[in-house]
Formats: structure tokens, sequence, C-alpha cells
């Protein structure tokens, strides 16, 4: 059997541990160079294959690709955008194919989130469509933890792991200078539709009373009265007054809370920010002295502390992602199937492209507390494993040593240019 | 000789390794029980000896007190309270006097910046008039750096860590998306007055080039034309620009930006927020997509990325601290003196604290790049070994394992009650 190439592309906000299913892919597809020539990686993801911009993998060292498994941000690039339907854009699909074609490329494996994963299943009907034989696989990624029936998304512990942690040691500083200076501290998470993040922050309480206090979930519309009433309790009771604020947080409209009120000095709508507009919220109306952080870029790359769960399930996903194609496998996505919460098992299983595309899990009703402000134990036991086990990156100089690639480009061999 | 008992208080905004500087103090302390009879911890500061509100330290088991030594915060409470001078409040003083002699203090440590050494020198002065004796030892801890004397101060360093490590991670997420998305990312950090830890941010940079690409220090007034030309120079170069900015950012007539610009929907003046400004500016100037981040207590609280030779250091004070007041010296302080660059070599030094007092270190001119947004090598040098070595907390269930003290009061000796 001749050798097919494989395509490897990122996609979509990237997190700590892409870069470790990346690592998945092309260290499996080194040990089965019968089956799989070079592997190509699309620079800044789809794009690079639309442009003919293929990174040449096969002259990064073992040791390099090694290290992928521990350095954040997408190491080939990634891009935000969207291909069409193929109604509306078929040359793009077609334009893949040819690219695809010149390159012999018989394996093409995605990483991103819900609408990467419809990518691929396009891109698999287009080639059945225009017979053109290829394996089309799916790898999941999201900081979110929003793709369905995978029981969770790689990208997600390591941010979950982040935000829980920096909870717990902002409400050591808070404790201590609440008696005569801050009372209440606000951090701000991601997570625009999906409140695993929020909720995760939660891990951070060991017990009843325990920081944080608040959680403001997107899934729960924000009631001003009801809020204050909370953070007004918990200062009252035990000095002070830690929450965490989704990002996304709506109100009864459905609305943006941050969108609806924040303008800067310039006329601005600010982008983000709702910690400090729920901030100024608490200092007028409750007098307290607060302080707020906004982890942002922070929470999703921060790979020195990252999930050694989330790091195995990332490289797991790549690797099974190539185990599929070999297999004979297309428009599937290694999932992650849940055997048991504690001791934590877990496996892989097949996920039907067509059933993951464009779909957003929210946190269920019963992972939500009554009162809206917290998490319920059913989602503890969901969340906690998650987060288990440190895997921390070598150090240099009191760094993290992350790689950079060569990201060599292969060189083109289509006459044509592509406007994407 | 009969034992005198020991008063320990943590003073101001808490770090990563005060409670170190505690573990020094109380484990020196408990090797020498013919010399220091119980060590009391001031609940919230001075406050808790205004009140007679002292901690009994010598319930804790020695596990619980070597804990502290991997513990943010301040295990005995802080306190932001400046006593005033003796002119003007001497009642305050005799009132700590009197709680002293009424709990057979003889050493009085007091962990703080320069506002607390200012305090335990005034202590010791009326220590001297009233014939009271007592060994009065500063104890150096501050985020910002800004002690003098001392070549650093303990807190700093875990704080550039973080910082430094936060900024490579969060320029490996950027530069993965600037193709089509974000491309610039701005990093809000702590330093009021001392750009001590924006400065340590640039340690992220390995080459020319590399991120930040543009710090913004309090020390350089702000001007916007020549700040947004190189904010697009480095994007045009780079595809992006990664940039750290002091929430003490000062415009050209030396007022805070962020105050000055900054209201929210509901008319309040933002409380800090100088990265949501600068990133406005740059997006409606220039049409970047910006991502921004604010650290703040996340910085001086991360104790899972503390700096190892932090974390030496600070307990290093606590213990000279003890070791100075045995040999019967007092109104000192003890501080770093750094021996050489590479390899770092340092040692404690005696500072008298009449020096230390009310005085604030600022970045020097030579440790700043001649465009005002950068560092030299010689800042470089100083700033590396700071941030060397790490000293990972131990983790349980996936979370930093820290530890809370019981802290029961010592019954009161007072009838009297003291406003504060």
């Amino acid at each position: 059997m001749t050798p097919k190439n494989a395509f490897y592309a990122q996609s979509g906000g990237v997190t700590a541990v892409i870069n470790a299913s990346a690592c998945g892919v092309l260290q499996t597809a080194r040990e089965h160079p019968r089956e799989i020539g070079n592997v190509y990686a699309g620079r800044n993801g789809i794009i690079g294959a639309l442009t003919e911009d293929l990174i040449d993998t096969s002259v990064e060292s073992d040791a390099a690709i090694a290290a992928l498994k521990h350095t954040p941000g997408a190491a080939f690039g990634s891009c935000r955008y969207k291909l069409k339907s193929v109604r509306e854009h078929r040359e793009q699909y077609e334009r893949l194919i040819e690219v695809f074609r010149a390159h012999d490329v018989g394996f093409f494996f995605y990483n991103g989130g819900g609408d990467s994963q419809d990518t691929a299943y396009k891109v698999s009907q287009m080639c059945a469509e225009l017979s053109y034989a290829m394996a089309c696989i799916g790898i999941p990624k999201t900081v979110d933890n929003d793709l369905p029936i995978t029981d969770c998304s790689p990208g997600f512990g390591s941010a979950a792991k982040y935000v829980a942690t920096s909870l717990r040691e902002a409400a050591f500083d808070l404790s201590s200078m609440c008696r005569t200076s801050t009372k209440v501290f606000v951090l701000e998470v991601m997570g625009r539709h999906a409140g695993w993040t929020t909720a995760a922050c939660a891990l951070a309480a060991e017990h009843e009373g325990g920081a944080p206090h608040v959680l403001l979930l997107p899934e729960v519309a924000f009631n001003e009265e009801r809020f204050l009433a909370k953070v007004r309790a918990s200062v009252e009771r035990y000095g002070h007054c830690a929450l965490a604020v989704s990002e996304g947080l709506k109100g009864p409209e459905g609305e943006f809370v941050s969108a609806s009120r924040s303008k800067d000095a310039f006329g601005h709508t600010q982008l983000g920010g709702i910690a400090p507009i729920i901030t100024n919220l608490i200092s007028s109306r409750l007098g307290f002295k607060c302080h707020w952080a906004v982890a942002d870029y922070l929470q999703r790359s921060a790979r020195h502390i990252a999930s050694e769960t989330d790091v195995e399930q990332a490289y797991a996903v790549g690797r099974a992602a190539v185990e599929f194609a070999l297999a004979g496998r297309s428009a599937v996505m290694p999932g992650i199937r849940r055997l048991n919460d504690a001791p934590y098992r877990w496996e892989i299983i097949e996920v039907p492209l067509s059933e993951v595309a464009n779909c957003e899990k929210l946190l269920p009703p019963h992972f939500i507390s009554s009162d809206g402000f917290g998490i319920t134990e059913a989602a503890r036991r969901y969340l906690a494993p998650l987060i288990c086990g440190e895997a921390y990156p070598p150090f240099k100089n009191g760094l993290p040593d992350y790689v950079n690639l060569r990201n060599v480009a292969t060189p083109k061999k289509l006459t044509s240019d592509f406007a994407f």
C-alpha cells in the first residue's frame, strides 16, 4: 500500500492543551509510515489549506514534536474562519479537495470546537460527492466544554483548574485584607453561552461557606436585587465575598449585561469587562471596597497549571483520531465517555460528526443550585476529576520552556491563488 | 534567663510568600525556647495588638507552621491601617506598650512594606522613651519591590514570575490567533508608583521581538501618539503586539490615566481598569481587535507559581529577624544584599529602620530603554535571578493544599477596650 499524506489543522480559540492533541496526531502518524506519509499542517488552520500554505511537519525533530505536549497555543496557528455552507460557497470546498489532491492527502484531521466539527463533516460530504477518498476525522477542543455527546472537551479541564486555583488563591488574599480593606473580589471568566468555566470556580470551595460565595452563570438571568442581597449576606457572615462571573452574563431579556451597560469615556462599548460593571454595582449600592480581575487569555493558555487529566485526554483524542482513520473510519470524532466518577475512569468512543456539529451543551439545570448562585453536588462530582493531576512543563531561567516549531512551508504545487 | 514572649504581625497588601516569612519567624522562635516564650500573632496586623486580640500560635502544630511556607495570603490577617505620628496619636503607641507589657512581650516583629517599617521604627522610639525593653525588628515584604536599601523585597519575585509566565503564555495564544482575529493583548499589572512588576513582564521575551513588545511603565509619562505608533509597528512587523501596562500609568501632568478617563454607564469612576482604556484606545484608533486581562490579586497570591528564590528569601528574612532580636539588635530590618548576578548569590544584611521608613524605590532611569517602552540589559540582569526556581505547593484533588490555621485568641489581660 502506498502511503497517503495527512492534513492537520487547528481551529478557533486555542487552549493550553490543543498542542497535546497535535502531539498525539503527529507521534501516532510517525508510528505508521507505511500508511501515512507526510503530515502537513495548515498554517493558521483551514486557511492554510485554502491558500496551499502547508507546513511540512517532517522537518521537525521528534523532540520538538514531543514538546508540543507541554506547549500552549496553536503551534501551527489557528483561525476564526467558518466555512459557509456548501450551497453558499461551494468553491471553498472544491478548493480544499483540489489542494488535498495536489498533495496526495488521504487523511484530514480537524482540531476544534463545534464549528470545526461542522466543517469536518461538510468536507467529508464533499469528498463523497466528488468521489475523493479521504478519511475526515474531527478532534474535539474547546475551553468552553460545550461540545455535545463527549463527556468533556479537551482544553476545559486545564482552564477549570486554572480558574479554581486562581480563585482559591485570591480568596486567601481577600480574607487576609477584609477587616480593614477589600471585602469583595470578582473574577471574570470565559464562557459566552455555557457556564462550565464559571461553575468550575466552585471547586475552590472545600466546605460550606468557602470561596467562591457567589457564581453568576450565563444560564441564569441576572437579578440585581437578589444578587446584591446574596453579596451582602456573604460579607455579613464571612467578612468577605469572593465571586466568579461569566463574561456571558445575561439580563432578564437575554441581553449581555456587559454590552448593555458599559461604555468608556470615548463612548465606545467596552470589550468584555463584566467584572468592573459588577464591581461598580456592588461598591455603589453596598459601599464595599472591591477588587476585580479578568483572566481572559490567561485562563486558556496557562499550561503551567494544566490538568494532567486534560493533557492525557487531549493527547488521547489526537492519537485516537489517527487510529480511527487507519481503521477506515470517516466523518467521526473521538469523544470521551466517563465510566466512573471516583475513582475517575474514562475511555475513548467514536462519535458521528453529524451529531456534534453546531450543537452547544449548556450547564444542565440539575447542575445549578436552587438559588441560581452556585452548583449542586452532581455538578461537583462531574467537574472534580477533570482538574486532577499536575503536568508541569519544564522550566528554564524561571519560565516555562515552550517550543516554537520551525513551521517551514512545503512547496506549492498549484499555480492558482485563492482569496478566502 | 526567663524567656520573653514575642509579637508578630502582618501588614499591608499581602503576597504569595509573606507566610513563608511567618514560618521563618515561628520555626526559629520555637528553636529558642529559653529566650522566646510564646509567639502571639496580631489578628489583622497591628489592630490585633491595639485591641488585644492576640492569636496564640503555640496551639498550632509544627506541621501547620511548616505549611505556612507554601500558603499565600496572610495567615493571621493583615490590615491597611497606618499609625499616625507619635505627636498626633500618642495614645496608640502607649496602648501598644500597655498590651505588650500585659503579655510580657519582649520581641516585636512587624512584617510589611515601607509604612510598616516606619511603624516599627516609631514603636522602637516609644519603647526607648517609656523605658520598655523590647527588640523591634522589621521584616520586609512588598509585591511592588519598592523598599530601599534591600536589593529586592520578598513577595516581588513571585509576582514577577507570575506576570512573566502569564504574559508568555498569553502571547502564545495571541500569536496563534492573530492571522484572522485578535492582534493585540494587554495585561494590566500592579505597581501604582513603581514599575518593577511591569518591567518583570519583559522577562517573557527570550529574543529581540519576543513578547511583550511594549511596556507602559508608571515612571514614563504616557504619550498617546508615540504609543500608538509603537503598537502599529509591532503588529506590522510581528503580526501582533503583546503589551503590559502598569495600573499606575500616568499622563503628562502626572495624573493617573485610569482615573482621568474612565467612567462606567452608572457614572462611577472605574476602579483600576487601565487595560480596557488602553485597549479601547488601540481598537478605536488603529482598528485592531484586542483582548485584555487584569491580573489584580491573582499576581500577588499565585503561590502555585511562586519563585523558589523568593520563597527562600522570604523565609530567610523571617529567620534573620528572630536571630537579630536574639543578638540584642533593635530598630533594624533584615535586607537582601546581592553578591553576584549569575550565578546569583545573596546574603542577609542588617538595615536600620530609620533608613527604610517611608521611602519608595522607583525603577532607576538606566533600567528603562531609551524609547521608554522597554527595559535595558541592566534591568534584565537585575530581574532574571529573582524569578528562578519553582517551589510548588502540595496539591490535593487537583488544587493547591493551603493551610488554614486555628487562630485561637489568647485570653485578654486588660479590662480596657481600644477604639482604633
